[in-house]
């Protein structure tokens, strides 16, 4: 036993190193005083093994004086438990280590937060003392397992005949897409280098130099506020591209990929298989879940029943109708068998989410009832419940207005009424391909045409569609991949044709010098032979969330910022010094009041 | 054939495939028109085929207007190429494809450089068109070298037992280090952040936080002044730490994954085998080769010849010694047999590198000669030709001066002499590891001690070493492994106790208070418990320039900058607006005259 330190991890000993002497180091995780023997949890990253100090031991007076969490290396020799105290939930709990000797390697203060039993703690305690917060069984698991996931991720892109290039992190600001950090240079006075929010325009520059699937797992940036979903800073995202396809072709490579990396975390929750994920129109999506990334896993489907409200005897749909409005009906099954606060809840509720309310019929052994079915009409009623094939239990909401409004609240009652009736089967992993998707939308603010999401992205019908189609009814060959309710992956096919590029940006008031002045360098290589290409990027945190089943970045993330943009452990951001600031030529503008940060419009390129 | 792009890749098809209709696309790499038919080498990532296409084909025309570098898909027959004609060279040169159609996928117009045949190319031309640069046969296999050997290196560290954690790229500044670049923040008026020159704290944070064998493909950035062997701004260390190791550990841990590597990719060169990296202390080093990187290639020894010298008849020796300085001698085996000239030139060579000079003694046919010779006297000039062992016709070179600038010149002129005298075998890989590296040095410029390398290293003989010994003595557990004359990486256990590390500190010149204040994190980690653990950094691009036999970084890097720091293709970097200014509380301060960058004390992390 030459190492200083261990001859064995703390989770490698079990019945059969019974008799051997033994070295483990690690951290002292719990003491347990049975009246003159010592027993002590000594943890390590591999697992943990039950030290046992008896009065005997020069060991005893040692442990004795630790706090836990210090760092001691043990030797001793390996026992069997008793019959009675054998521990079958830990790898190691047919031993534990008699021992001879402690040797402490470092001692511990008294602890700002506790590491065994992982009680909640205040956020900037834990952010603070990361180190003892990586420690704790639960983010410590969820921080392997995401290493674990990206291998497993990257092994299999690579096995798919993929290739990782990494591009550069010090890089050109994208005007179009979300607030950039920059970097100022000192050597070029007043000039700035910005972090990529996302390596698109230099993976359509690796096809058009001749390079084929690529793949990275790409750190990205956006300076954006804090959202509940997204850390402030960095992120990372499985970012890929090939030359030469179809969509169908990137549907049918990335699908195997990503349903084997599920299914090979998910535990024993079903996956969608390979090859079985659903194809689903964006406009059919709007129209049957009342959302862009639907929860497949909820049973629920969105009607519209416009038509039946042409002059009902319900005042308020009949007008809606009759100015261009839209109905959609969100079934409700057995609801109706249940009591009446029900309905009036998701009504209030309705009311909270700013919308002007929530109709509906709630069917009691077969009779309608509430203010709809009664103003309606009963043959009406009749047909419209024949229509959604209620049955003589249930219930139904309508959500009512202009048509974009009433699909979204649709969406979001849908998910409440399934929530409250306890429909969704949360042990399974639904994924499906949204596609399809606008190449421009109405943006209100501006009264103007802009691009719905990637403006590099190929307008289905070509030249020709944005010639002579309204550009609002042009679809691009855009997709997501949703999984549970999540958008975890975004692409599209690109534009890879230079006219094509600049009649694009030109519906959304852009000319061709705008162009060539923002993304130079794409539009330049498209003129010197470029494959048609397209791809996706999938988000590597969201993904390791659902696998993790965290609800927060923050459990999945190893050093992550707070939600106000700060490192409190690194202590980051913080002042400059005089000089930096003069070698960059920079002087800071102190703020006459707190700054209100912007609300732009954001379109990311995915 | 359903695929409208491809059936088969451009390197795909060979005799097996004869008779069958394909698809193929790709860019029109070269055109030869022999008389009414055409033939095109079509290109892509994965290889070449040669289409034909003859008069009768309605391919013909299509491909005849063609510019080079244009894409197209080409669908036609596959042919055995007749005897005469088979490319033994190609891999599809067994076969080529008789185009039916061509169809037009982009255009080229006409290019700024070429592709086909790699002339020489003006940089500023390379790296504005880098997507027609890449497309070139060199860099194109440079690059995907690069990833084959990134990827190589990784999954070694995985079977290693390491597991790969990403740490953040928006972090703290760190005083200690090189430059760094900044990133404003926009939430903390006059705050920055700063992007990492190392993960070294945040590796030694995750030791801490108890997870083990760490490593990182990890993005570095250092905000440095031009070197002709440093790329502006970003860089890739293959990044690992260890816990509960010795410094031996390491070594014998990283040097089966990293002889791997090479060995891998060495091609017919051979590689020192693991297990047989030599291990030289660092003051041996400096005796032996000058030099802390020594070739080991290069088979020159060089000798401490002082005590020869004490009452030289040769003044200007005899001088040096009486006043503590140094003479090292440097072999130039089989040199006396030849010219003078060899001799007179070095001693030119020595003086422009800013020495006073290289003395010399050439032995012809067994007859030392040359001043010194003549002037040492003939029994001391015997001895010391026989204390060196030199032969009846070697040269041998004399660097005298005090003991840190002998040395060094020595180095020079060992690795000249060799390469004068071609005595360097190049065609092989010599790794070794230069251990015990001196933990401070005086720092002449502020006239006193400073940290010779890494301050987070452990100075070996601890506490007792750092009260009881001259720091200048104190020796660090810090290595670097060298090949063939070049650092590629660099490590050391570190100083994990709070109090060895404040009386570090205090050695050049801070107080406990600042270690709190630059290093906090860390220091607060280090009182909860930290394991011993240590290290090492390698090189990424080093390693790849070394494998892949490039002269230059620019040729091993996708989208390099410019030695101006300027990335000439997406043009970055670029001014700010105005109100992205607003917003980061900056205001430009445009310079009085042209900067001149300082040149600071530098002492980076690894």
């Amino acid at each position: 036993m030459t190492h200083p330190y261990r001859s064995h991890t703390c989770g490698a000993l079990s019945a059969a190193e019974v008799g051997q002497t033994v070295r483990l180091s690690g951290w002292v995780h719990r003491k347990r005083d049975h009246g003159g023997v010592l027993f002590v949890d000594l943890r390590d990253h591999y697992g943990m093994t039950q030290v046992v100090a008896d009065v005997d031991s020069p060991a005893l007076a040692v442990l004795d004086s630790l706090r836990a969490e210090s760092v001691v290396t043990i030797e001793g020799s390996v026992k069997a438990r008793s019959e009675g105290t054998v521990n079958a939930n830990l790898a190691t709990g047919a031993i534990e280590v008699y021992a001879r000797s402690a040797t402490v390697l470092s001692k511990a203060e008294e602890l700002p937060m506790p590491v065994a039993g992982e009680q909640e703690y205040p956020e900037d305690i834990r952010l603070k003392y990361r180190f003892l917060d990586l420690r704790r069984e639960t983010l410590h698991a969820n921080i392997v397992k995401r290493t674990q996931i990206i291998r497993d991720m990257r092994r299999r892109m690579e096995d798919t005949g993929f290739t990782e290039y990494s591009t550069p992190i010090l890089t050109a600001s994208s005007p179009e897409g979300a607030r950039d950090f920059l970097v100022p240079s000192r050597i070029h006075a007043g000039k700035f280098y910005a972090l990529p929010q996302a390596p698109q325009q230099y993976k359509q520059l690796l096809m058009v130099a001749g390079f084929d699937r690529y793949f990275q797992i790409a750190p990205c940036f956006r300076d954006e506020d804090p959202r509940a979903d997204r850390l402030p800073g960095e992120f990372y995202q499985l970012d890929l591209e090939m030359s030469f396809v179809t969509q169908e072709e990137v549907w049918e490579t990335m699908e195997p990929v990503l349903r084997a990396t599920f299914a090979e975390f998910a535990g024993d929750k079903p996956v969608t298989p390979a090859g079985e994920f659903r194809r689903i129109p964006h406009a059919q999506a709007m129209l049957d879940y009342g959302s862009d990334k639907p929860d497949l896993r909820n049973p629920l489907i969105i009607k519209d029943v416009t038509a039946h409200f042409v002059e009902s005897g319900f005042g308020i749909f009949a007008g809606i109708v009759a100015n261009g409005g839209t109905i959609r009906a969100i079934p409700a099954p057995g609801a109706g068998a249940g009591s009446r606060k029900f309905f009036d809840d998701m009504n209030v509720w309705a009311r909270g989410e700013g919308y002007s309310g929530l109709g509906y019929i709630n069917i009691k052994e077969g009779v309608p009832g509430g203010p709809i079915a009664k103003n309606h009409g009963e043959e009406k009623t009749a047909a419209l419940v024949e229509a959604l094939g209620l049955g003589p239990n249930d219930g139904v909401f309508f959500a009512a207005g202009k048509e974009e409004q009433a699909a979204k609240l649709a969406g979001l009652a849908r998910t409440r009424v399934a929530e409250q009736l306890d429909l969704i089967d949360r042990d399974r992993f639904e994924l499906c391909w949204i596609v399809d998707f606008p190449f421009f939308e109405w943006d209100e603010d501006n009264k103007k045409v802009d691009f719905a999401h990637n403006p590099f992205s190929m307008p289905q019908g070509g030249m020709d569609a944005l010639e002579n189609q309204d550009p609002l009814t042009i679809k691009a060959y855009q997709y997501d991949l949703v999984c549970n309710g999540y958008e975890i992956a975004s692409g599209s096919i690109r534009n890879q044709s230079p006219e094509l590029m600049v009649a694009a940006f030109e519906k959304v008031g852009l000319s061709k010098a705008d162009v060539e002045e923002r993304f130079g360098g794409l539009y330049r290589a498209f003129q010197y032979g470029a494959p048609p290409h397209g791809g996706m990027a999938a988000g590597v945190d969201r993904i390791v969330m659902l696998l993790c089943g965290a609800q927060n970045l923050r459990e999945i993330t190893l050093f992550p910022m707070n939600q106000r943009a700060e490192d409190l452990l690194m202590n980051a951001p913080s002042s400059a010094e005089a000089k930096q600031l003069r070698e960059l030529h920079l002087r800071v503008v102190e703020p006459v009041k707190p700054a209100a940060p912007a609300q732009g419009k954001v379109v990311a390129p995915e």
